[in-house]
């Protein structure tokens, strides 16, 4: 089967893997589309994703969708040609997070296309993906393939709301209007936000927010040009980003980190802090979020304008190279069908 | 009388005020104690606490203890002789802060010895301090005005400690042992925290900590010697101090800010934030916790060990200068009776 | 001027009041609309809700709306002939509720037509209400007053969604489809509930609940038809519907009431309630929920259903007959200005 | 190996059982102390707890401490003679409660002594128990087992303090002065409550309260004496226990379900959980809770008071008739090596 292979910094190829058939417990999904991410960027960028470091050859890509295509012996499942999206992770149950019910911080934690194992854990970006069972979600009924491929970053989004606390009734702005971004407006939206604000550098990716449902932009400069928000959601992972939020919050209000600083210190307003007795929050990944996800597309939350362009999937790295190009492009997919 | 002046950086005087008689609502209090914070040590070197500058002459101080010295007209109160504190805030009771439970962000504060309002809020370093009357606080029964006069830092313990969420049970570190740090590691303790580990640069405040009931104290160079903490109040206001508390927290944990870092930016690991997941609350003074440390005090609370010094009003400045050497002193008191 | 007034249970009077200029902080408001609330019911039938009996003639109504006529001297507000609405409520801010941020619960408060205390809080079904200037908000821009009228009950609809926690994905039930659980049924859509469902004993009710948005609606005979509610809002006040909400709730889910009961005790499945972990909330009125309430009106909060009569002043008694005719009417209006 | 086993309603036998080797992934613990429960006591007396009936014959007791004695094959765990407890709950890790990190709420939990699932569960009274080994957990370092066969019991206390809230410098009501009330106060105090006010109809338990560290006892006849406590827990599961915590806890003020009321349905003041915006919050078991009470046990909570009596296997009858009379004994141990 073709996949699409990192063997490096920039060293991205659609190249033939052998298959093999699922295991017991393990289920075979033909894979339809498959989303790029900002963490695929990295990959392809350097080779690396903070400290996880691609010393292997490994297939990229976490958000896909498709149909059952076999089922491993005895296994129970969605029977084949269903179709599927693949929920990325699977954890150890047992460590201190999973035991307090935050499984996306497990120490153990499997994840689909990801280097922070070693033998890393393969991606999705492949024709044939075979994933444990419990991994495989069978879409809602009436959900296209091209909406369900945006569960994994919607999943995000969700998760990140969740970490900010009621949105209902309450300002939030959104800095970074980014896949990550825009959807998190969109769910920010539906989650009864009174106005989202959402800001850029760029006028481009600003086009997606306001079709997505924020009720404001604002192409920024430096500075964040909003104050007194209730709640900041920070979606750029920009180095001046967190300093930026913390200065754009009410008194008493909550910062949530989403976006992915670059590695080491950044800035950060101390004593804004703790002189406006400020709650800043990281945020990483999801867990149940995914059925949310699911849901909220199913019931036709408007996120359609994030996808901007669909590639075959020997355009790969056309593809890649789009998706870095944020004057152009927002998500991007591949067609692992043609 | 006689009180204790700030006009400007380095400039500190004990000098004669006029006094004048409490009006209807407010109270007279002839002051016995008054103990000297860090940020009257600011004033005094810097003539500001971060935006805050002295433009006028201002009586320092909002740790006081005394007694009841005479009511306004038609004032309702306890009556002259009573032992009493003072409560250092009035709230304005109607901004946003203020009916969300909140009064310690209030947006229009009157604070003790503070250079935030112009004309500044006179302070307590006076023999004879007049206030509003709903700020007067009898002291429990048999609480010492020696212990009392740390309510006001407890408070802010306490605070912290709420803004931290459950540490019964849990492993708490504290960066940073002066009189809040150690207050904090006291108020912990009788939170029924499972470890409370108190770090310094210094020796010798840590023998303070130890006195107050650290179960483990821990000289440090740079970097915190604790890692895996369920919670971190980051007491010392350093600029590396919120790095290190990120550095030494649990996925998943939180992180209190209580000390204030200097003005402007400190470093800050937002990608620990955010892959990890963690909480980073600033905490500000306080509202109601000052009778949950008054109440603390009266059962005994294991604290007499933070007062390192007495001396007497005419001697401010050498209590100011040995202050501000943590090497030889925690909590210096001011005894305005002599 | 003209005033509904209640003598006594069953003694429902529209007489000729007089008047007063508003004084120093208040502000005498032209009332245009008023919304009979089922505690309005309660005092008409029973001359009392629970401990609070009329014991003196008092002008019945807090929800209303209308426009400025005079402010009391040297008195800052809205000037004459503004749109404005009322809050019913003037809290203490001083007791442990007031401090803690819960208005709601204030000890002291003074409500607008409530017997709690003597002398009673005359209310507002009269053509001229003088209140504290603080109570009297303006009307958003563009919001109608046959809307604006309902800020009042959809408070207490926002106000129990707070108390619920978050509903966002979640699966809602809302036993009782009067005035309180439509408007709540509303307001959780609003803030992205997967699903609402509302139920009643009465088809006629449920027609109104299905117009403003509900996701299901269901007649039930006694025991509710569904179960494994994330979230049950009971919004009845029937004796059986304590009882009926916590079997309808999932392991671990939480139960709001907002319907007062009656008086006494009613059954609880006790067993339930601890083998299953549920979280039982009691919620009562609002306080800045006003404001948000106010706020979704303004954005178009599809719920004008709910009005189903509007009758003149003169015509009161008939429109409390109707406002308890639950298969006849929801939310009946008098009209304070013909 | 002898057992006590319960065969229906009054039916408790010792007898001879066949022993079985630990499988691959278990662990066979020579049992040492057993602690008879609230639940046991029903079983003993029904042949059932609520909806678990006793159709086929169990070994009754979920508090036990021993020593290993041989592992399974290929087991990894504490060397045999290792002084360990047993957390008496296996979860499914799988369900809604246990991602939600709420397993002691799992639907599929496999829990020692039960008879929720038919086969039942067989319990800890037998002198040697075969269990998974991750049920297994070393004592600390200086624990006696007399102590810590209180874990299991403390654990519950300790979760349901959890569901309380914050209880550091708060008043606590404790109804009901059994053991488990009883480890609820001592774990209240060890929080930080300012008040541990516990009560009973008998004056017995109140001593053995005080001995744990209440602050007060009262006896009381039918309602509590108690009023305006910040936080109520029942836990003496007696019919009007439900309405007497909601009359004794101030506004806005948490009550904790943790004693079991009889089947059916309680007494329940429902205008005064509405009015008075009451949180009632039942509470069941504990999960991680376990260590935690380990560990309070190892750093000395005195709470050697709650053993009464220590009985040999032999007499286990005597033991259980003990227990049920609450005039005479607290906690009652069965002694399995003699």
């Amino acid at each position: 089967m073709r996949a699409c292979v990192i063997h490096g910094g920039s060293d991205l190829r659609v190249e033939e893997l052998r298959e093999r058939p699922p295991r017991a417990g393990e289920i075979a999904v033909a894979v339809g589309l498959g989303g790029i991410c900002g963490s695929d960027l990295h990959y392809w960028r350097h080779g690396r994703v903070g400290d996880f470091v691609v010393v292997e050859p490994m297939v990229l890509g976490h958000e896909v969708v498709g149909t059952v295509d076999a089922l491993g012996p005895g296994t129970t499942g969605p029977e084949a040609g269903t179709p599927v999206t693949v929920h990325p992770a699977t954890t150890c149950g047992r460590c201190p997070s999973c035991r307090a019910g935050r499984r996306n911080l497990c120490a153990d934690v499997r994840y689909l296309g990801s280097a922070a194992r070693i033998p890393h854990v393969q991606g999705g970006f492949c024709e044939r993906l075979v994933v444990p069972a419990d991994q495989v979600v069978p879409l809602p009924e009436g959900l296209a393939p091209r909406r369900a491929v945006l569960a994994e970053p919607l999943a995000v989004a969700v998760h990140a709301l969740r970490r900010a606390g009621e949105v209902f009734g309450r300002r939030v702005l959104i800095t970074g209007s980014g896949p990550i971004g825009c959807l998190t407006a969109a769910a920010a939206r539906a989650a009864g936000a009174a106005e989202v604000v959402v800001t850029d550098l760029l006028a481009a990716p600003l086009e997606v927010a306001r079709a997505v449902g924020a009720t404001r932009t604002v192409l920024v400069s430096d500075a964040p040009a909003v104050t007194d928000a209730d709640v900041v959601i920070e979606a750029s992972g920009s180095p001046a980003a967190v300093a930026g939020a913390l200065h754009a919050v009410r008194r008493g209000g909550t910062v949530v980190l989403v976006g992915l600083p670059p590695a080491g210190d950044v800035p950060f307003p101390g004593t804004v802090a703790v002189t406006r007795e400020i709650d800043v929050r990281g945020t990483f990944r999801f867990d149940t979020e995914f059925t949310t996800a699911l849901d909220l597309l199913a019931r036709g939350l408007p996120v359609d304008a994030v996808v901007t362009h669909t590639l075959p999937l020997d355009r790969a790295a056309e593809g890649f190279a789009l998706a870095a190009d944020r004057n152009v492009a927002s998500k991007v997919l591949l067609d692992l069908t043609v």
